[in-house]
């Protein structure tokens, strides 16, 4: 009967995803089309689609880079995967190829739309990584507790959410956030500790739980942090990369991961007994540096700056995991698996302070030509340095709100969807985290879909 | 004395090689130089050398991003060094080393030639690039039953089949197949499959082969599909990248990469009993998501063909390696070693229907300043897009005589050779398929250049 | 009691990252400031910095080129890295953290610096990685003997002294060396030795001294190699790229690597019993193939002499490591743990030699625009080809003195102040290579940050 029951779930995982493939490509075939070839950048100058790049006459050379970044893009999930170890790489790749499809349509609904149809190309394809970016730092949170089916819903519900945040921030709200401290890296962790709060299991409560840090093969740790010196300075700087201007973003996002770094080293000998540095302390050291950099990175004007942000941050991020965490899971029922809130919620709030703070210390005098770019809304003078600093701070709690309330709603539902659609799949759950021993465990049995 | 026989078949391959690199070193002191500086492409525009490229006019902007491209090109490699296991890494890198000399003096010989003087620069490198990838796929058809000397001596072979091959195509029959549906992927698929036809041993038909798919580590497996993920859209536009064009090659692959990996997950579970989804099946599916590309991917006007297309090559390909591979290997005596046939062979024959019924339907208004580049014939109303289907039909059975002629006598001169060259060839290579553990044993005992 | 020493030597090495990364932040904030914007290059043309560059004209160029190089450049260590297996990489990682902040404020010092402030930019982040390749090729020599505290002094010592003698070299001798065949891989490898003969132990003499090579994991050798064929090329023209020109640097460099690699399947079989080719050695001929390009890269006119360079350094490569090793080891008592000499020091000289010759013979007819680039004082006219030749082979000599005595007192002050700091090393140090089995040992038992 558990075959039987196993073989049933392996279906209807099959037939979710033959669904939603067909879903998209429908849609696909309604509504997106390729942008206008001719146009600098994604609609010609005299079509008013709506557009993320406030101004159309840089749109040229902004667009030919990011048909490198586009590829590069893709690559900063190598880090994420690497994260969670070659057990749920099957069901992170299915995530990945799902939502970087629903991406497009979600966020072209907000951005690239024009008279009824979407129009795609290279920076909505860059868009579209950062989202499903969002997504995996969220499933980093639940691994272990969902199974593949969920895994997809909550795909579903995310990506529109995050589209929605994200165009309240950018576009109404004119926050500069081009690197996703707050768009990427808090909405994902705080909407993934949300589902994992609401799908969080009595029993698991007991017992400690591991984080997945010495399971996970060096091999994969290793690569994640070199993948992350090599690309991420580059992926800061996707959205507003320029041809001619100096790389202030890729270089305080460099200092700030070898900063955070060298911290790593400072603090982690004194918080842990045992003192042994792992390689996936170094990643997450790495991650942090690159998370506290995503607003502030185009806006520091000083290197020493990004040492001083990235050196605090990953002593923030430490102390989080040393004395918030077990807090996070005694108290408020949080199980986090793979430490997202530390690596990811903690920086990405920190550098939206540091974000708000260096918006409000803006002047036309220290930014010269770069003020049109970073806060193009001061530069044309319908907001002084003062007032884009407070919007800046009241984005936080605008996505702080946001994820929490959706993350909350999709936990609940993914509950109760379980309980509608697969019987086994609370025995399984329970399960999984009592042998405490793979967190891929649950997939296995449950969607068929992990690798051997 | 099998000590000593080892022995002599080291030396042996030591000789070829130095033989090898000698005779290349004086082809290249003799005939190859490097492009004249100051023109804007390979070569100046009063100087009428035949080139590849149909446009002289944007042969500039093409250069550049061919720079670095050329970089990422070889990298493709990666995905099939992946997919092939650490054992037979040592021969692939001797067959890459040499299969980049030489087809740059095979190619060299066809395209970049101007008064007696071959003339290279990043042009010729990616070419070199791709007719290194198409070896490397034949090779993977027999490999475990080739030692490096036959392997050396295929290459030295289907190099220049390769060159011609692609001269017919792309010059004389004026085909377009940026991506190298054809000229890749189908190519280098049925060339190995026959030449590993040619080498079956008798006795090898009785017992099951099995796929190296669940012997290669997965870290290997994983890192190839990220690889490909992150740079195969950009290698499939290598050879038409427009500094100034939207790159819509780029974001077809990226669509039918993400289709053909759900795919995956579709028809998976139904296909097979054990259900669970190995990492290397999915880098399967998305080799096959890129091969289908090849030749549609700058024809594709709408993003959602991409999906479809990616779709059914997925599918096609899980249901080739169920029901069709027991078919070659009984009926045909084909021997497959790590699938080609799936990944590369009928994708590629997909593609290239895909291709024709694209062709077929181009129009001037649809494609509007695209239509020079993907079809400069039919722009300049030498040719009906009807003609240019017809053409690009015909290339179909052309490549596949090719292939399949080219491949029997390849292997038949293999078998030969081995025999009158190494006499201990035969029994080691008997030996080797019947332990069914190590594809790579042979190559231990002939060569001795495997890794530990 | 051992394990308060090893707590105590924990907490020294914490307190020693914590002062330098204090120490930096404080230097950056008193002198470090971004380049000016508007600027072509890394100094605006009124402005008469000291530059590297010596054609302000064409910098603008060559500056949008770097934004990508520095990135990749970066990628260059993951081969570095992974030579030396992921017992290291944390250390090697904490290392890098720290070189690229010393070296960016040491290089400033000489070449960006302008009225007392360092101008940071891409180009002098590419410098920077520079200098951290030679600080990680010299901890290739010493790795295993040396603890964390003593790495990170090395550091400390080594980054003044590599730009001191880059500066000499490029800015007051007039050396063309874009790729570091001198600057980087010669000096990087005899500062190691020097260092390594410095802190030998007595006992350690008596036995045989083994090579990492087969301890590593095959993973990581197979993908340094990978990574050295896809990005090395593009490095080596990393200070030197042109937008309108042939990449001729980045093809020869290809050339070489082709060669070498093919080279290592000529020597092994002839010059090791065994006759397998580990992947360890593909990767020492693919490093060695790049290194001997490193100065003649962007001088060979014809790709059939990089194919010669290439195959004459394997083949000096092996030799070295056959019968030179042994007498560097009985003789001169120097320990090379991970080949270094043969990897880097002899392509190192040979690269020299190469390009010295090449340098003599160099005309204007045959370079064109070129020379101004690759010999700009001879283009000027204030030198002949015969006096670059000898200007570049008295930068030999030059390089070996500092980097023999710079290695040598940087030993001789490593040893005492490890005695005055750490009572505990020298039993450890003597304990290490005893047991003979991992080079890593020392590094866990004394700096406690290694991987689990």
């Amino acid at each position: 009967m558990a075959e039987g029951t196993a073989a049933a779930s392996r279906l209807r995982l099959a037939g979710l995803c033959f669904f939603l493939q067909l879903l998209t490509i429908v849609l696909f075939a309604a509504f997106v089309r390729y942008g206008p070839e001719s146009g600098p950048g994604l609609c010609s100058p005299q079509s008013n689609c709506s557009r993320r790049d406030p101004e159309p006459g840089s749109g040229y050379a902004r667009f030919r880079d990011a048909h490198l970044q586009a590829l590069l893009g893709f690559g900063f999930l190598l880090a994420f995967l690497g994260r969670y170890g070659p057990g749920s790489v099957a069901t992170s790749l299915l995530v990945v190829a799902f939502a970087v499809q629903w991406a497009l349509l979600a966020q072209g609904l907000f951005y690239f739309s024009l008279k009824g149809k979407i129009y795609v190309g290279a920076q909505s394809m860059v868009s579209a990584d950062f989202c499903t970016a969002a997504v995996l730092i969220s499933s980093g949170a639940v691994l272990g507790r969902v199974n593949p089916i969920q895994m997809l819903l909550m795909t579903l519900l995310e990506v529109p959410l995050f589209a929605c945040n994200e165009f309240i921030l950018l576009s109404l709200m004119g926050i500069s956030d081009s690197g996703g401290s707050l768009t990427v890296h808090t909405f994902g962790a705080y909407f993934g500790l949300m589902v994992s709060r609401a799908l969080r299991q009595p029993r698991a409560d007991e017992q400690e739980e591991q984080q997945d840090a010495g399971r996970q093969p060096d091999v994969f740790a290793v690569l994640g942090t070199l993948y992350l010196w090599i690309f991420w300075p580059s992926f800061a700087s996707a959205t507003t990369a320029q041809d001619s201007a100096e790389p202030w973003a890729v270089l305080n996002v460099y200092f700030s991961l070898a900063a955070s770094t060298l911290a790593a080293f400072v603090l982690s000998p004194i918080l842990y007994e045992e003192g042994t540095l792992q390689a996936a302390q170094i990643q997450d050291a790495a991650l942090v540096g690159a998370a506290v950099m995503g607003m502030a990175g185009e806006m520091l004007l000083t290197p020493f700056g990004a040492l001083v942000a990235g050196f605090l941050a990953s002593h923030l991020s430490l102390l989080g995991s040393r004395f918030l965490s077990p807090i996070l899971r005694s108290r408020l029922k949080i199980q986090d698996t793979c430490g997202v809130h530390n690596v990811h919620g903690l920086p990405g709030v920190l550098g939206t302070l540091v974000g708000t703070l260096l918006a409000g210390l803006a002047t036309a005098d220290a930014y010269g030509g770069r003020l049109e770019r970073v806060f193009p809304l001061v530069a044309q003078g319908s907001r002084t340095a003062g007032g884009q600093a407070w919007w800046q701070l009241c984005a936080l709690p605008v996505t702080l709100i946001l994820a929490a309330l959706g993350g909350s709603l999709t936990g609940a539902l993914l509950g109760s969807r379980v309980l509608r659609w697969a019987p086994e799949s609370p025995e399984a759950e329970s399960k999984g985290p009592e042998d405490g021993r793979d967190p891929g465990a649950s997939d296995e049995e449950l969607g068929g879909s992990t690798l051997a």
